[in-house]
C-alpha cells in the first residue's frame, strides 16, 4: 500500500474506539439510569470501519469533468479509453463533455467517444443506473455530481489534477492502479453529510410554473393549493443572503420549531461538516471534520460583534423565513447554485439528508481531511524561522 | 405544533428524528454497499429521548456551594432545611462549607447542621453513596463536582443565583417545586461528555512522589518503572498554554498517532462541547451544542494566521507533547485547576470519556442551551434600531 | 455643562499632547538625523482644539430627515417651528420631505411649511448655500447629506430619536439648547475623513450616456475618448462585491500604484475610520478612532484564512481592478448607493479626501466615540456576575 | 537602484500627497470654519520623504546578533572584519559576544576581537556614543537594540539570514554594498514610534529597592515617598496578562483619564503599529502600517465576545489598573521582557514616545512592509487553483 511522502509511518491505524466516542456509561451514581428505550436508539456503522463493497461488479460509470479546462481535455481522454478499453465499462459523460469541439475533433478518439453513452441534464435521468462516479477536476465537480442524485449516491472517486482539494483527494498520475484498486472493493469511504433543503413557496393560489418540458421544474413538486415546493440536496451549503440588493436582509431562524435568532447583516450559511472548509471558513466558522454528526449555522458579515457561528447535532430541523420587519427579500442558494428569491411567506426548511455523498479516501478518512487543511488552506503552514514575535533573540542576551 | 414565540409554555417537543441525524442508507447505486458489521455497530440512545430514572428512591443528596459568596448563605441554608427537613433526605457538604463562619455561627441553623454529612476532598472518598448533586452558584461549583466524581456522576442539578450560566439553568426562587419534579423522574438530562487525560511523566527512574498520607496524589498511578500516570476527567477543557513563562511553548499534536500540526503561541485547548461555550469561545471557536459528539482544538493566540480552531470526532485520540525543539516547556492544567509542568519526554493523552456528567435540564436541551448563549455570552443580542450600517436611511431618500 | 450620568466625572480634558501623538525626535545618536524639508511638512491643527467657529451668522439649515418612518414627523415639525419662529432661520428640506402626506396634511403645520425652502436631489444644487445641516434618524442621513455635498461640506449635527447611532450623537430631547449653543459657536468638532473615489470606466469609444436632462449623471465628467469617469466622496466606505452573481470575483489590489494583493472572496471594503465601525466591523475589522488618519482595506470572506484587514496611512493612493484572469464582473457601491459594475479596463482609484465631513460632537470626539461603541455595538458590554469560565468558584473549595 | 523580483515595475514611487493625507478643507459651507490656532498647529515632517542624513561621518558602530545562533558566527565575523578593516569603524559588541567561545577560540578573528569596544548591558552606558546599529538575526535583535536606547535612538540597519523578518529587512549576501550606501546618506528610514510606559508602583513608604551596585534597578527612578516609578520604552507592546497564575485578572483601561472598559480575559495588549504584526496579530488584531499614528489596544482571549480591538490616536495617554475588585493581581511586560507583578495601587501609563527607532528601509516604507507580511504573515498567499469553494466548475456543467 503506497502513501504519500509527508508522514513517514503510514500503518493504518487500528483503532481502539468507535470514532464518535465511547459508549457513555448509563447508570449515573447509585440509583440514577436512562432507561434503554429500544425505539430511540440508533445502530450506527462506525465510520472508521466503513468500507466500499461491490454486490455485483460495476460496469456503469459516470465521468464528470470541468468542461472549459483544457488541461483536462488530455487525462478525460486518457481516462475514458482506460475505462472502455481496457476495463470493458459503460461510461456516461454529460452530452456538452463529448461535444466539446477539442473531443469531436480528436479522430484518434473518434472510437472511443462513439461508444460513450451521453445525456442531458434536468432531461435524461441516470440516477438509477450508474455504478461509480469519477470526477477530474475541482471540487465544483463533486458539487455537481451531487446535484445529479438527489437520491442515493454511487460512490464517487475524485481526482485532482493541478492541486489537491478538499474533495479531490486522489492524484491523476497513478489513476490506473487508483481506479483498480476501488474496482477490487474493501476502498475506505467518508459518507459526507448532505442536508435536504426544502423551499416552500407561497405563490397564492393553485397554481403551477411550467418549464421546459411542461413539467414543474426539477425537483419542485405542486403540493397544497398555493404552495409549491422545491427539495433538493446540497453537499456544502444552503446560502440565504441579500442577493443583488444593497440593503439588508432580515432573517429569522428557527430550530425545531422555534425561534433562536434573527439574522441582521449579509447572511447566513447552513452547512454540512464538508461545507465548513468551502464558504463557511471565509465566513469565520470554525472547521468540522466531515464524520462529526452536526450542522454549521455561520452567519455573513453579521452586524452584530457577538454573532459567532454555531454548531448543532445533525438531526434537528432549522427553518428560515423573511422576518416580519424585513423590507427587502432574501435570496437563496444550494451549493452555490438555482439561486433564487425568498419572500415573506416562503420558507426553507433543513435537515440532514439520508442521502451521504459516499466518497472514497485516498488514505483515510483522517489523514485525508487535515492533508486538505493543509494544501488547500494553508492551515497553520508557516516558516519556522520568522516567528510572529520572536521575542526569544533579546532573552538570549538578556539574563 | 404551534410554539409561540418566546417560550411562556414550553411543550415538549416532540421530534421526527435522532438528534444525531437520521440513518445513512448504506447502499450507493445499483451496486455499491457498506457491509453492516456487528462488531463495530453502535447502539445509540437518542440523546433527545433520554429521561432520568430512580432506580430505588434518592436518599443522599450532596449540596455544592461556593463558600467565599455571602450573598449564598441563606438560600444554601433553606435549600438544606428543606431537603433535611421536608424530603428526610441525607445531605453531605464538604466540611469548609460545614465550618464557614456563617453557618456555624447561625443557631437557628444548629439542628439541621448537626444532620449534615461532612467530607473533606482528597481525604474522603463519598463517589460511591451520592444519589444526586445540587449546585449553588456558578459554573465552578458544577466543574468542581465534575472533579470529585471521576468515574459515574450522579445527577446534576444546577441552581443559579444571579443570573443564568451556561452549566446552571435552574432559577433558585422556585427550587421546591423543581427539586420534587427531579425527584419524580422523568427529568430531561443532557449528558455532558467529558474528556479523560492521562498525563504521563517521565521522572526518569523508577520512583514515586508521596504526599499526605504517604499515597499518590489522588489520580495518580505509579505505572512503569520511571513513569508516573496522572488520569483525570474534564468537563469544560485541558490547556496546555506558557505557564509563568514570557516565551512561547511550542507543542505537537499527534491525532490517533499522527502529528498533525504543531502549536506556536500561548498555547492549546483541548474541550468539549461543553468547554466550547467557556475558554475556547474566548479563544476564538465556534460554539458547540453539548449534545454533537465532538472534540474542538482550540489555539490560543496562534503565531500563524490560518490557524482556526477545529472540530474533531468524539473517539479519536489526541496527543500532546512538547516539540523536539522547544527551548521552554508548557503547562496543563484541568477545567482551571491541578496545574503543572510539561516537559520534554512528557505526554498528554485525550480522548472522550465514556463517563459524562448527567446535567438536568430546566427546559429541554435544546432550549436551555440558546438560552444561555444569549444570558451568559450576548450572543447576537442587539438593539434593533441601531443598526451597524444602516444605509438604509439613505435610500430612502434617494431613488 | 451637563454630561450623562455613566461617567461620573466628566471635566472636559485638557490635553498635554496633541492628538496626532508628539513630535519625533528628528535626531538619531550623535550623527544622523533627517533634514528638515519645507516643501515636505505638513501644518496640521491638533483635532483635539479644534472649535467651530462662524464667520457670520447662520442662516439657511438644511435638515434631513428618514422618509418613512413615522415617529420621526413630530420632532420633524417642532424643529422646524423652532428654527423658523424661533430662530428665524431659513429652513431647506427635499421636496420629498415637505410633499410627504403626513405633512402636507398636517393644517397646523401649514404656515411653516409654506416658509421651507425645497430641493430635488439630482436637480437643485444647493451645495453653496447651505450653513449647518440638521439630521434627524439614523447614521443614514448623515451619509446622505455627504452625498448632498461632493465639495465642502457645512458643519452637521445630528440628532438620533430612539438610540444612539455612531453618527448622531445628541439626544432630541434637549434640542432647543443644543442647538442653540451651535449657533453661538466654539462647539467641539471631528473632521470625518472622507474617501474621494474615482471610477474611471472604459465605453470603448468617444460616447456619452445622458440621464434626466440630456446631462451626464450627477458625478460623471466624460474626460479622454472612451472613458467616463465617475468622482464621488464616501463618508463610510467603498465596497466592490460579487453583486447579483453568486460566483467570486477576483479583484487586484494596487497601493501607489504597485500590486499589492489579489482578493477572492465575497469582495473588499476600502473604509474610513468612520467607517470601520460600519460594515467593516461586520467584516471582522479593527475599529478605528475617526481622528486616526488612515485608510482601512477589509475582505469580505476572503478565501484564504489568513487575508486579515489592514490599516494604511490615509495619504496612500488605492485602485482596485478586476484580475486579468476574472471571469466574473464586479460591482461598487458608495456608501450603499449608486450601485454599479465593473468590468475588464475599468479602474476604481481611492485616496483621502481633502473635504471631511465636520460632525459636531456632543461631548468631545474621544467620549462620544466609545458611547457609540457601547451603546451602538455593545463592545465588550457584558454581566459581570456570568463570567465565561468561572472556574474560580471552583479554586475557592479547592486548595 | 536594484529592486527585487516580486513586482516587476518597481519604479521609486513620485507620490503627489502628503502620506499622512491632504490638507483637510478648513472652511465648512460659506460661513463654518475652523479658527487656525497656532499654538495647536504641529508641522510634520512627510513620513515619505523622510531620508537619513549624516551631520558627521558616523564612526562607532554597534553590532547586535543572537548569541546562541552558530549559524550566525561567520557572517559576523564578517561583518565585524569589513567594518574595521575596510570600513575604519570602531565597531561596539556585547561583552558576552567577544566572549562567546567560538569567536574566542577563533585565531583567525583574534585580531579584530581585540580591537572591538564591549560593553555589559545594565553597567556601560553607549547610549551617547553609537552612530549607527548594525543587528543580524531575528527581530528579537531589534526590540534588544530599542531596550539598549531608552532615548534617542541611533540608525537601525537590520540583516536577516534565512528568512526576513518584519523588523530585518536585509539580505545578508549583500551586506557590503547596502551597508556602503547606508554610510552614504539618504536612505530611506521609517520612523517607527515607540511607546513610553510609565509604572507607577506604590511600595507603601519610602523605600527603594537597590540592585547590583546599589542603585536602582535600570531605568526606575524613586519618586515621592512610598511611590518607585520604572519607565521604558518599548517597540512592540507592553502587555498585561494573568502571568503565571491560571485565574484571570480584571483590569481597567482609562484613556486621558476616563475608565473606558474593564477587561476580563488573559489580558491586554497595548501596542504601537509595529506591534500590530507581533503578538497583537496573534490575539486578533488588525495590522497596522508603521507610519500610521496610531495606538493599538488589543484584548487577549477576553471573555465578551464583542471585545474588539481598537486603534486610537497615537497623542492619547491610557492607564491600566487593576479593577478595584480583582480577586488576583496582574503582570506587565515590556516587548516580552523585564515581566513583573501590578498589584492593587499600581498602575501603567502609557503613551507614544517621542523617542521613535529609526530603522533603514531596504525598499521603500511602503513596499517593505507588504513584502514582511506576505513573507512572515503568509498574509493572504494561496495557491490559485485550490480555491476555496470553487463552486464555479459545476456552474459550466449547469446552464
Amino acid at each position: 500500500m503506497a502513501y504519500c511522502t509527508k508522514t513517514s509511518h503510514l500503518i493504518p491505524v487500528l483503532r481502539a474506539h468507535f470514532l464518535h466516542g465511547p459508549y457513555p456509561a448509563t447508570h449515573f451514581g447509585p440509583k440514577a439510569c436512562i432507561l434503554p428505550n429500544p425505539t430511540s436508539v440508533m445502530h450506527i456503522q462506525d465510520p472508521a470501519s466503513q468500507r466500499l463493497t461491490w454486490n455485483k461488479p460495476p460496469v456503469n460509470v459516470l465521468v464528470i469533468r470541468k468542461i472549459r479546462d483544457e488541461s483536462l481535455a488530455e487525462p478525460f481522454k486518457e481516462l475514458c479509453r482506460f475505462l472502455v478499453e481496457e476495463k470493458q465499462m459503460m461510461v456516461y459523460v454529460e452530452r456538452r463533455v463529448a461535444d466539446d469541439a477539442t473531443l469531436s475533433k480528436d479522430e484518434a478518439f473518434g472510437s472511443i467517444r462513439n461508444q460513450l453513452c451521453t445525456f442531458r441534464e434536468g432531461y435524461d435521468d441516470i440516477s438509477d443506473c450508474i455504478d461509480l462516479i469519477i470526477c477530474l477536476g475541482g471540487d465544483g465537480t463533486l458539487l455537481y455530481a451531487s446535484s445529479l442524485f438527489q437520491g442515493s449516491v454511487p460512490p464517487v472517486m475524485a481526482f485532482h489534477l493541478g492541486s489537491l482539494g478538499f474533495l479531490t483527494p486522489f492524484k491523476f498520475e497513478s489513476y490506473k492502479t487508483e481506479v483498480a484498486k476501488v474496482f477490487e472493493g474493501n476502498a475506505a469511504i467518508t459518507l459526507r453529510s448532505r442536508l435536504k433543503v426544502k423551499v416552500v413557496k407561497d405563490i397564492g393560489g393553485p397554481q403551477q410554473q411550467p418549464e421546459h418540458n411542461g413539467l414543474l421544474p426539477h425537483g419542485h413538486t405542486n403540493t397544497d393549493a398555493g404552495k409549491v415546493t422545491l427539495q433538493l440536496q446540497v453537499l456544502n451549503e444552503v446560502v440565504v443572503d441579500r442577493g443583488p440588493s444593497s440593503y439588508l436582509s432580515n432573517v429569522d431562524l428557527y430550530l425545531d420549531g422555534r425561534l433562536i435568532t434573527s439574522v441582521q447583516g449579509d447572511g447566513l450559511i447552513v452547512s454540512t461538516p464538508t461545507g465548513s472548509t468551502a464558504y463557511a471558513a471565509a465566513a469565520g466558522a470554525s472547521m468540522i471534520h466531515p464524520n462529526v454528526p452536526a450542522i454549521m449555522v455561520t452567519p455573513i458579515c453579521p452586524h452584530s460583534l457577538s454573532f459567532r457561528p454555531i454548531v448543532v447535532p445533525a438531526g434537528v430541523e432549522l427553518m428560515i423565513t423573511l422576518s416580519p420587519d424585513a423590507r427587502n427579500t432574501a435570496w437563496v442558494s444550494f451549493d452555490g447554485r438555482k439561486r433564487q428569491e425568498i419572500q415573506h411567506g416562503d420558507c426553507i426548511k433543513i435537515t440532514t439528508s439520508c442521502y451521504p455523498v459516499p466518497s472514497i479516501c485516498c488514505h483515510d478518512l483522517v489523514y485525508d481531511w487535515f492533508e486538505s487543511l493543509a494544501q488547500c488552506l494553508h492551515w497553520n503552514v508557516r516558516k519556522r524561522q520568522a516567528r510572529l514575535a520572536d521575542t526569544s533573540d533579546s532573552s538570549d542576551t538578556e539574563n
